[in-house]
Order: structure tokens, then sequence, then C-alpha cells
């Protein structure tokens, strides 16, 4: 039996196709047992000590020992301030000082300063004039883009909107226009009363596996309130480093140390704040697309997610 | 210096950052020597002489040692026709009976025998009065999302349009519109001329590296002629095999054996012939989208087209 599902936020196409899973080619990309590394590095340009190899930090937050994450303008931009039609910044945030950190083994008051450090370099980038939109996002291991090890994720300012987020936007508008009620809302709501789908539900975000999404294996963390990025507080941000940590700790004892991405979509400069709830993808490349996918824009799922939910709520 | 560029038939953005490519990420991968196999494996189910593994043959090719290539149902597929609401076929389509066979070495007879194959199924298929648009693909190795190595494509038909083909579709309709001129044929004249970018010219092709693409390393190979795909001629699908044999054996040279998908972007049941121009999607899977292009549908190329189709043309 074969479903078409849409994805209620982008409205990405999924064909539910159960018996696809018994496929060879389905199988998940085995996680390498966790490799046990040092805390320093002696190449690594994101050690700390190693400060030379990189400019100057554009923020740190630093204990005794010295600076614990710092965040850097990437030596190899994707975008840059020299020109005009496009324009914008693109910094490194080094997650934690510790070569050996990642997201799997951090602790909550390494997420903590990590997303401190988020919050500061997104309202300093998304204030520039010239700014139309800032993505935070981070690549874990070579299969999802990442170019080195030590734990880092990126911010890049863009003068352009991306197109993604135009579309998420323009879906949330829509959905306004004819319902009277605020999708986000709406999506929080139905997940909280269904339940079976909801990861963790806190005072503040709400952690799910989508309905649907074209990502097997994606998981999203939702803002309740509708608040801009910039405006987390720091109280919400201990919660956010509570639920990174139990979230991620339970997702390497289901699938080992396999690559993700992560990144958040956060309001546009622009944008009546009510249409859109900021909120945080995750990905995990543990599939790959083939020809269908990359040929017709229709994507195939074979996972309910209410089992995937099952697996890592907490 | 960054550029945007937008590509012209379905207006993705890629940010062209030449320098970009100097970050060790940006590293291909390495297509691992030819492997040497047996023509013939005893386990696998595509190979001559293992039909029991599989089911009836809907289309075959003989010669005196039996089938050269043939198409069967697919065991695991995407779509099916049991229900309305998302109705299809999806068959699987040997490319040659030679278990060690690759484009990388099928010789301009296989592949005459294969896109013959490619014509009777899509023919087949596209009648279907259920049947809106019906996609060929390929994947070649594990990276590109294959399941089994024995050379094979892939057929569906599908009862609903594929986003992908509705936006190059509207696209080029628009192109129309507004300047009276067909998109494809101001793509081919403007390709031809300026020769740059061309890796082959033939009677009824155009073999180009895109001006502008998502994918770094796609080629595409456009049908000159406006004609739908069913009605390809014999004398075309000649010069299509000889295109192929040429081209794979190019990229062979420069790269090894890496994964790729090769797609066929044809006409949807009732669209006006004029707009749009069958066209074929080369993608090497050389390099991996990372959370930037995954979050925001902005993409990053840092590989000049004309460098690369100096590299490959004939």
């Amino acid at each position: 039996m074969k479903e078409i599902r849409i994805d209620d936020i982008n409205n990405d196409i999924v064909i539910f196709a159960k018996d696809r899973s018994r496929r060879p080619m389905d199988k998940v990309i085995k996680g390498n047992e966790e490799c046990i590394i040092k805390e320093y590095n002696k190449s690594c340009p994101f050690c700390r000590g190693n400060e030379y190899y990189t400019l100057e930090s554009k923020f740190k937050i630093e204990n005794e020992k010295g600076w614990i994450v710092r965040s850097i303008d990437n030596k190899f931009p994707i975008v840059d301030n020299l020109q005009d039609n496009i324009y914008g910044n693109h910094e490194v945030m080094i997650d934690t000082y510790r070569h050996n950190g990642s997201f799997y083994n951090m602790t909550e008051e390494e997420f903590y300063n990590m997303l401190l450090m988020y919050k500061d370099r997104y309202s300093n980038l998304i204030k520039n004039k010239k700014v139309q939109y800032v993505s935070i996002f981070k690549n874990y291991l070579r299969e999802a883009g990442a170019s080195l090890n030590h734990p880092h994720s990126q911010i890049v300012s863009l003068s352009i909107m991306p197109p993604d987020i135009e579309r998420e936007i323009y879906i949330s508008k829509q959905y306004y226009i004819k319902n009277n009620r605020y999708l986000y809302d709406d999506i929080i709501n139905e997940e909280i009363n269904t339940k079976k789908r909801v990861i963790n539900n806190s005072e503040n975000f709400l952690t799910i596996v989508p309905k649907t999404t074209k990502y097997t294996g994606e998981i999203r963390i939702l803002f309740k309130k509708n608040i801009k990025f910039e405006h987390i507080r720091n109280k919400d941000i201990r919660e956010l480093s509570s639920i990174f940590k139990r979230l991620f700790s339970n997702l390497f004892e289901i699938n080992g140390d396999i690559p993700f991405n992560i990144f958040i979509h956060s309001h546009p400069k622009d944008i009546e704040l009510e249409y859109f709830n900021v909120h945080i993808h995750i990905i995990p490349r543990m599939y790959r697309f083939g020809g269908f996918e990359l040929s017709t824009g229709i994507y195939v799922s074979s996972i309910e997610p209410k089992d995937l939910a099952d697996k890592i709520k907490f």
C-alpha cells in the first residue's frame, strides 16, 4: 500500500511505501564506534592553543583555562562583503575547545555555552542593514559535508532570501489567510494531543518526529513561543541545552556515531512574526537520495514516524 | 569574489565562490579502480540464467545466446497499481546481461539496446490513462542510491506530476510568454555560439556543462529537436548511443569509477510540446550537500563550467 503525504511546513511530497524498507539499500549507514581521540590535536586549527592558525575571535567565552567556545571568520567563506549582489559574513563557531567533543558526548554545560555563542553571533549578524537572513547550521562528519573533525558549527548571513525559507514563510502565511489560525500553533497542538510522534515536550520546546519529511529520520525541535531567535532567553537556552544533551545521547545509543546536519530556521529580517515559529531541523545522514528523488522532487519514505519517536523519546 | 548564478531551466540559485575549491572537503570522492568481476554471478538476480529470481520480462531483446537486455517489475516498487491517489508502475531495466558491465565499459551496441528498451518501456507506460508522467533514471553505485551491482536502470510511471518537472515546464512557458521565443532553443543557440561549455555537438543532441547547476560536475544532453521521448527514432538512438559511449569513456578517464545518477526529463502527458525539450541530466555524485544547502536551498559551486567542459569534450 502506498500513500502520498505532504510535509505541512514546506509542502514536500513524500510517497510512503512501507515495503521498501526491506530493500538491501535501505540499510542504515552504520555508525563507527566512537573514536577515542585526545582533547588536543597539535595540527588542528580549531584547538585551544592553536589560535595562530585562524583569524581573531569575533566572540568567545572563557574560563580560567582559556576559551571554551569561540567564533572566527571562515577562511573559505560562501559569501563575503566585497560585492553587493551577494553580500554576507561567514563565521565558524567552534562548539567546544575539546578536539574529541561531539554532540554525542558534549555536556549540558558545553551545549549551553555553544548556544549562547549561536545567539550572540546571530544577534550581531542580523543587525546589519544589508542582511535579509542569517543561517546557522552544523555538518557532522564528512558524509554530512564536514571538512574538519574539530566540533564546529557555522553561521552565514545573506543579503538574499533563501528559497527554502521563503517557501516555509509563504506556506505559513497562506495557512493563516485560509484558516485564520497559525500553522505552527496548530502543528504543536496536534502533536501534543496525538502524542505519538512526540520525543519530548518541555516548557518552551516541542521535539518531534515530523508526520512527513523527505529526510528519513529527521527530528524537529519547535519553539512553542513565537519569538525571534535573537530574543531567546538564557533560561530557554538552558532548557534547549538539556534537550540537546538527552536527544543526542539517545540518538547515539540507537545509531552510533552517524553523520548528521542540524540547522535553525529562523525569521528573515522583515517578516511579520506571527506566521512562523523558529524551529530546528536535525537530519541524520543515514540514507542517500537516488535518481528518482533527484529527478522528480518526490521523496520516498518507509519508516513510520511513530516507530522512530518511540525509540528516541525521553 | 562571489557571484549569484541562476540555473536557466529550473531557477536553482547557486553562489559561485571560486576560492571554496581550496577547502579540504571539496576534494573529489576518488573512484576506485575498476573492479574486474565475472560476466556471470551465481547469486545475482539480474544475471542471465538466473531469471527464476525475478518476475517475467515485460520486454527483452535477445540474440542467439539469450536475452541481452530485459525489463522486469521492481520487487520493491516506489508506486503500484493498488490505489488511485498514487498510482503507477515501477520496472527495473537491466542495462546488459553482463554482470561486469557499467556505463564506463559498455559498448555502443550495448547502449543502443538499452536505449531501445528505455523507449519501449516509456512508450508503453506513458499510454496508461491514469499516468501523468514517466521517469527514467539510473543509480550507479551505492553512493548514488544503487542497491544492486548488476547494471540496471529504472522506470517509474506516476499518476501525479513531479514538482521538479512542473517547475521546469512552468519556467519554459513563462519564458515563452515573456520573450516569444523558446527557452531551450535559446539555450541551445547560445551554447553553440559561445562554444566554451560544449562537450559535444552532434546532429540531434547537444552535450554541455550547464552554465549553472546546483550539482557540481553535472552534464546535460539536450535534444535539439522538439520531440517527445516516445518518438525518438532508432537513428537518433544510434547517435545517442555513440554519445553515451564517448562521454562515459572520457568521464572514466578523468574521474575513475565514480558514482553517478542519470535521469531523463521528458514531457508530461498533456503539455504543449513547444515549451520544453527532452533533456538528460548526468550527475556525478562526487560532492555532498551540507547543512547550508539543506537549510537554505541555495547551492555553492566553485568549478567553472568551461574548465570542466574542456576536460571532457570530444
